[in-house]
């Protein structure tokens, strides 16, 4: 039928020599002998010479770092001294953007309560859809982020979208996240590989596992091998979600890298009301982290502020969980802080 | 239907300010004249207009049988004796096909010793894609299922294709399953509406939600109200997975509906090597019941045998969600039955 | 990476003898000699397994008549007189659905005057998303859609939904409409096969154009070889137009068979304001046809009266296409008919 | 933005009836006043203040560049003397990746021949999938580039991947491409806003069009209104073509902007052999350009030789587009060049 040019494609055989496989091909057929005529040899010698193509694709994929089952150890690594791909699932727990000192400080001093591995997330730098909106505190929020995080004792991870700014964000930062718009932006992946900083890498939203854990191996190709893989929501022609959470991308990525895997739900659903028994689902599939946007004041939020948990939400959402909130404190009154 | 949330969010009032909203109507509703001139009056009313036109769509939807809460019980209802929808998550076993008496009576003597609520599920009537393929033993596979399932006391969930053989269909079957390609058959939806069977609807794979809870809207329009929704996977980009499994459908079909919602694994997954990770993940999220596709000679199968657990693999695959196995036997040698 | 699973699918090696492939593989190893070992003979022969199961899939296609190019003669075949597949591209003409006698009489009467060949279009079995809206008059309607062409000497396709009513619409209809929805129904594909009737065959709109030639296949098998492939715009994210127009599956699906291929742009586009031209595309991509919906009166339609053109609309298309409309009257006036 | 289709459509809108609104809305205006009771006052005002964030959505589009219809005039702008937008369809012809002198001078001087409004293209600077595969020449790239398109008096278009390699881009081409992997990245879109350089914007494969017309929204912001719109084929679940080329959005995107609208056909396609159809498809729908890829020696190229025409394919392409491409001289011996 039709797949003929995508078994190529999915064959890696796209571009390959034709010219080159005719010739051998003929020089085989001419001295064809035994049980197969010509059109049986021509036949079996294409199947070989793919094979060899396949098995230099497979050998190919062996020599990646993100296929090395021996980068990362099975208590995982450090960012800033918090375990992440160890046995404990990690939190990464923060609004959207940075927007105030007291709103940042709010959430910090609440995460910093929160208990089990944690990383404060907030965004300084915005990649909006619209010119005309907000468009992030830049290095403004970077600071405020990092004084607030050093404050509570947080490790820090925060979105850079640019080459230019690469160094004054991971001055800033203990983790540099790749966006889901930036999973491709190979200038800006090679950039943050050659930074040794920690990374977390969002899934594109229109991207295969393939990509993304070629994507990955930008990172990795250039000596940096601490990078967390994300997986948060594709896009589908389900419109209940914001995007569609593809659950098993996770064991599937797992099966094929020991980088560790974690869930962004809140931009995975773009709904707050079923973000509890999904993120049961998450951990039960294996998900190594939950990333999830919490807000003392969501509805004064400058941005995405209909999917981001308020820290009353957060802590019943932790108490469905099974998660230890105990630790917790009474759910931090909003806008007394600073 | 499901899609208030989305037409807040093409309206752009995710995040809106209910505060600020409330402070507006208090000042509009003590100042409603005077401050509006022609064109405002215009503007209001046509808002007025698209207001009473979503409250008609309210009132429709409160009309419909499949938004009604009451009617199935917190305990659910009884298929041929099994509780679906109750607390226990109910387990529809078995091969893709009905093939041979010695195959469906092999697997049928298995699924007998598994514990818990259990469906035996075989089709016998196949909609395959290719019409020179297997396409079911039909009459022939009705009476080796019903057969086999009596010997082992089990209840039965078949395929139905086509009003024309719903008669006979129904004579064997205790539970009619409509599938993903038949989903929008809404002449069969009606005929299996007035037949009283219960009902397994499956979503198609390109369905929304919101159709599908119109699909069983017209099956219980016809006074049937024992039908269970089916999250099987949907069609994307990504082919890693046979098609995506759509966890968070679960959830959501759940805040709509009282009727059982359950998750087929093996069409979602269409591989078996991450069957495990994803049934603890629907289970997780809620799921009243697994779909999996079993077979004692999966190699030998006629239709879908990579994708169908060996007896061996799911004793394993049971054990390693933690329910309940100890009461199985060892797994049932192969070819040795009938 | 992560394809093999899906190369075993698409090379349709799912559920291939992985057993009597091993034997097989052993007994060739045990006796490798010359300048191949072992595990390169295994490479190989895995290669020339997988080559034979290639050709057998060639061969196997190679035996469908929807890939044989001689059952269509050049001049295409025709339908009630009505050459389909030929030089002159159809048009096939009329209302979503039948409502009343004066509605199908005055839109028959105009479709009659139209220049060119054309077929009358018009649904009396409706298979609606929404079981409380409108559902179509069924033996009623077929009633009054073949009395309005017996007045104006057109020829008649519409919808077949179930294989109960295909006595009943064969009766009145030149040609049966298989819709979308009803792609995937191989029964219903069955039984049009068995009748004789031309048969209209749309593309389900989440149906790979493999599935649609297969469906095509199902009818042909039958030993009914008149069948019309329909490109009616396939789901995706995009929600600007209602679905997405796949203008390449036109000269794609004429690559592979010689069936007549058209494009029914109303259902694609779900709108009017591009409809002119994206028909100039359909017909220059090389469509041998077009379906447009057309209603007299669309302000009163019962189904889908945003997307049918009125009368004078349709004029104007027709038109802006450099279509012959010369012969054309004036637009009929709206409601004086019958 | 488009979505005001789309926002009809979710409130149910789609076709309602203009003339039933106004004879209500005449009729609630003349008494505005009685009929209500606080909850309907509620109801209602709750509407008006929906109404008013619609309007300031409207407003907030009315500000926006992209939509001004006044920026770019009838007779289109000019990229390097060659006029873009106007009456004339450009072509944007070139090789996928720059990659010897001898290739770029061949192909270089075949493009100078080709009747009418053309802009040589090729890739420098290569945003591969995979990090161990060919990333492009870079520097020394656009140099060749440079030399060769000035050898032939061409204008050139090259793809930019960052910020930090904006100027040295901007020095050798004349207009600055933003490929479909950087759509969303907005730092480069700001940067290329205040470089003043004509751009050519790539829809992201999974991007709407209302995203798009944001991502050129960017640009225009920074004071540049010379942007080129390309659709360049979107990720669905078929695969028989690379993407699915969605023809409709050149007229919907027409309707929007009055930026030049172009369909590139090599990536939407992936295949060269049904390029013909569907360039006549892109022409006829309204496209003011076509971007292809044609290379001397395809077989050799280092990137997407499978998608790219040879010199005499492109001769033969054009001349069943009915362009005129009797200026063209034989085709260009492959080899002989430099």
């Amino acid at each position: 039928m039709l797949e003929i040019a995508a078994l190529k494609r999915a064959l890696g055989l796209d571009g390959y020599d034709a010219k080159r496989e005719e010739e051998m091909l003929q020089s085989l057929t001419s001295a064809a002998m035994g049980p197969f005529g010509p059109a049986e040899v021509r036949e079996i010698f294409t199947a070989i010479f793919r094979a060899s193509l396949d098995i230099q694709r497979i050998e190919g994929r062996n020599s990646m770092r993100v296929f090395r089952r021996d980068l990362v150890p099975a208590s995982g690594f450090l960012v800033a001294g918090v375990p992440i791909g160890g046995p404990e699932p990690v939190l990464f727990l923060g609004p959207c953007s940075v927007e105030t000192p007291e709103q940042i400080e709010a959430i910090a001093a609440f995460v910093a309560r929160v208990p089990g591995p944690k990383v404060l997330r907030a965004g300084a730098f915005k990649p909006r859809t619209n010119p005309h909106t907000f468009q992030g505190l830049r290095e403004e929020g970077l600071r405020l982020l990092r004084q607030a995080a050093d404050r509570h004792g947080l490790a820090v991870v925060t979105e850079i979208l640019d080459t230019a700014t690469l160094d004054v964000v991971a001055e800033h930062a203990d983790m540099l996240q790749i966006g889901a718009r930036n999973m491709y932006n190979t200038e800006l992946l090679k950039a943050v590989g050659r930074s040794g900083k920690p990374v977390l890498l969002k899934r594109g939203f229109m991207a295969t596992l393939d990509e993304l854990l070629l994507s990955a191996e930008y990172v990795l190709a250039g000596g940096n091998d601490r990078v967390v893989l994300c997986e948060r929501g594709i896009r589908t022609f389900e419109r209940t979600t914001r995007f569609t959470l593809d659950i098993s991308a996770v064991p599937l990525l797992q099966k094929e890298t020991s980088l560790p895997v974690i869930v962004d739900l809140s931009h995975a659903l773009g709904r707050k009301d079923i973000m509890a028994p999904c993120a049961r689902a998450a951990l039960a599939v294996g998900a190594q982290g939950l990333m999830i946007e919490i807000h003392n004041r969501p509805d004064q939020a400058l941005s995405d502020g209909f999917q981001q948990l308020n820290l009353d939400e957060f802590t019943q959402f932790l108490d469905s969980l099974g998660l230890p909130s105990a630790a917790l404190p009474e759910p931090v009154l909003e806008g007394h802080h600073g």
